[in-house]
């Protein structure tokens, strides 16, 4: 691990180089070069690579055999998520500015850090070793931000090239307390726009009278999708879900603090930990076990924009023409994102929403790896030797991801860890990681392989 | 009338000229140069002009005495409201082009279409005779749109300069059957921002299960206030509504096609005049009589924008840290808008919602000129004489305006009548007047001056 000491300023240079490469599948902007970006930082550390096209942004394709032929897959993606919004950011997005020990910039927790990590960990192993012990496949996709379109397709099609033993999904964090996380799964999600529309122009709003207004329609949708309650209304959307299992509300309790054990204690660590986001509490109140079950066994409905009418300064009195609403579901096991739209819509028509078009930007399903398998053990293992603490096993996490096709195509069982922190800031303004994180991040893939090879 | 027949060309000129200079109050853009403007164009008619300072941006004032001292003030201003979507005008709205005998462009109908006809038609008097009948004034404005928040005061200092015993409210259009619109007052308004806060920085939508979302707090306030059987549930809201009285039915019913008395054909010609916007029906399926009297009699509770998180392309899962509804309430005799403000805070605060702030942008008194006064047959005479076809007289009008101080300070008794017709756009994209219109127009001042001196 000296090496990976020694080395560790030109692993940081790296990766400033990879998030310096804007890569916003969003937008179109700076995707070849991304890629192009991840093909040459393999090749160069010994990883043949290749670009493959999709009929969307292009996969990066890493390989290097090893001693056995038994193999891991690594899973990350080179695009990110919009910058907006820039006048929040404290340094230009694009600049991978140190600060404070931290690197910022958009993309550098989700995803580009763990994939350089990654990367970089394996290339360590080479450098150091004759061989690897076990085969490393790397799979870096392009559209991760933008829900995977074309991952499904890929995966299937390329089965034979991606077949593997274990998977490493993109990411993980770090815990306020210390101790690494691991997480063992994905929640669903299903993105969608609702949109609806008034009459063929903007009107001045003295016409409010007669005239229909399309911002209200979606507010009254809404307001019929979630109450304050926070309860979703939808009829039948939580019909599918899995009770909570007897070894899931063990790992869930032994994330814990052991001072959460005490109710008043929890409370005020919730508090405070709200707090430090800018809110007296969190949502619902809720603190201790109970957070933690609803922050990883919920499903959520979630408005991410409205946008509708004037949205400058000062008083415009119009009576807008169009209302635009972004919401993503996030869906735990086994919610399944097919239905629930199929349930969104069915609900939206019967509430008398039929003006309300529902435009379907991306679905995921939710997906679980048992956590009686051995590969868990193994990842165990590997992050109490690098990070001297016992890590967080997680039965799922908050986020989403497309995870589904590894399952259903390759049956691979998926595991997560990385170099992000509980303050990473994903998909928010000053995006970072902890230089501390990045090093041991590195390390951690180095002892993963080892661990995996002695199973 | 051959004088204005044939100076026409200068006059459109002029027109264009002062949509040239785009003069946004809500975005301090080109004000003085606006005001200056109107200040050479009176003093190029002969009339005496001067800038007076406001604690905001200043007012122009006209005036030219005639034989009589009995007192003419024609109210308008030069401000215009922002002229944003900007990609839905079909030509710059600081163009003033002129396509297919209509005049488009941002102000030319909302207010200075109108500005321009009230001064060259004192103009058109001045040349033609030694002296005007009457004496009249002009006060020019430039806070209308952004809700007059200095006219109140200019008007109670002012008081003795601005005396006068007829006033012309800024506007008026041309409907459909080709009869020109005169007006008895306003509607009021109460303009305000609801503004909540979440977290202190944009999160990631995985966080949706513990984090709140301030764009569900708006949605869920919004749908407290107005249900989508459009009943507005501010407690106390509708209490202050005067009854229509006897006077009023008639004057809707007068307002009214023949063919529109025949239920069946009311509901046809509601259901095309609807489609003409792009709608299928009215708001509730209105039509005919009852239309008419909730355009002209109902209070109205209107989303003018909303904007929170993520409004570009695509998707991005986030959970917005803030979210901002504009909203204005237009109000009817005798609501107060001081009153429903008070009541809007009351009920946000009852229904749990202390953490939506309500930004007041505007307050205005809606006002009523008795229509027995011999200066409403007055005015409805000058019409008949220049537009061949019997005006029809409003009691009110859709929109609002600062008619209150005039009535407080001055007790002013306002018509209202212009150059703008059905289709006229205002406060919207591609606002513009008929030529035609712009015509008639000055005419009818010259006309109105004439019968106001008979009285």
């Amino acid at each position: 691990m000296t090496y990976i000491d020694k080395n560790f300023h030109r692993f940081v240079t790296e990766l400033q180089e990879a998030v310096r490469r804007p890569s916003i599948a969003a937008q179109n902007i700076g995707m070849e070069e991304a890629a192009l970006y991840f093909k040459n930082l393999m090749e160069a550390y010994g990883i043949n690579a290749k670009i493959i096209p999709t009929k969307g942004y292009p996969c990066v394709y890493g390989e290097i055999k090893g001693k056995s032929d038994k193999t891991v897959l690594f899973y990350n993606h080179y695009d990110v998520q919009p910058p907006e919004p820039l006048e929040e950011w404290e340094s230009d997005p694009f600049s991978a500015s140190i600060r404070d020990g931290k690197i910022y910039g958009r993309g550098v927790s989700d995803n580009k850090g763990n994939a350089c990590a990654r990367i970089q960990g394996i290339g360590t192993m080479l450098k150091l070793r004759e061989e690897l012990p076990v085969t490393v496949k790397f799979l870096i996709e392009g559209e991760e931000e933008i829900g995977s379109p074309n991952l499904s397709d890929f995966v299937r099609e390329n089965a034979d090239l991606l077949r593997a033993d274990y998977g490493v999904w993109e990411s993980g964090y770090m815990n306020p307390d210390g101790r690494p996380g691991i997480y063992l799964g994905v929640k669903g999600m299903l993105y969608v726009e609702l949109f609806a529309k008034g009459a063929s122009k903007d009107m001045h709003s003295g016409s409010a009278t007669t005239i229909p207004n399309p911002a209200w329609h979606l507010v009254w949708a809404l307001a019929s999708i979630k109450n304050k309650e926070e309860q979703i209304l939808i009829p039948g959307f939580y019909d599918d879900i899995l009770p909570l299992t007897e070894k899931e509300l063990e790992m869930l309790k032994d994330a814990m603090h052991e001072e959460e054990l005490s109710e008043e204690k929890a409370r005020e660590i919730a508090r405070k930990n709200a707090q430090s986001l800018g809110l007296n509490n969190y949502l619902l109140d809720l603190y201790g076990l109970e957070l933690r079950k609803r922050s990883l066994f919920s499903p959520t409905a979630n408005i991410c924009g409205f946008k509708s009418g004037y949205l400058g300064e000062g008083q415009k009195t119009v009576l807008p023409s169009t209302a635009l609403v972004k919401m993503d579901f996030r869906l735990v096991p086994n919610q399944d994102p097919y239905d629930i739209l199929e349930k969104l819509n069915t609900h939206l028509k019967q509430e008398g929403f039929d003006d309300v078009e529902v435009r379907v930007i991306s679905l995921d399903y939710p997906v679980k790896t048992p956590a009686e398998l051995p590969i868990v053990d193994a990842t165990k293992e590997a992050a109490l030797s690098v990070y001297k603490k016992p890590p967080v096993v997680s039965p799922t996490q908050g986020g989403s991801g497309p995870m589904y096709p590894f399952k259903k195509y390759l049956d691979l069982p998926m595991v997560s860890f990385g170099v992000g922190y509980w303050n990473s800031s994903n998909h928010a303004p000053n995006e970072n990681i902890r230089l501390v994180d990045y090093k041991s991040g590195i390390k951690m893939v180095v002892e993963f392989i080892d661990k995996v090879a002695e199973l």
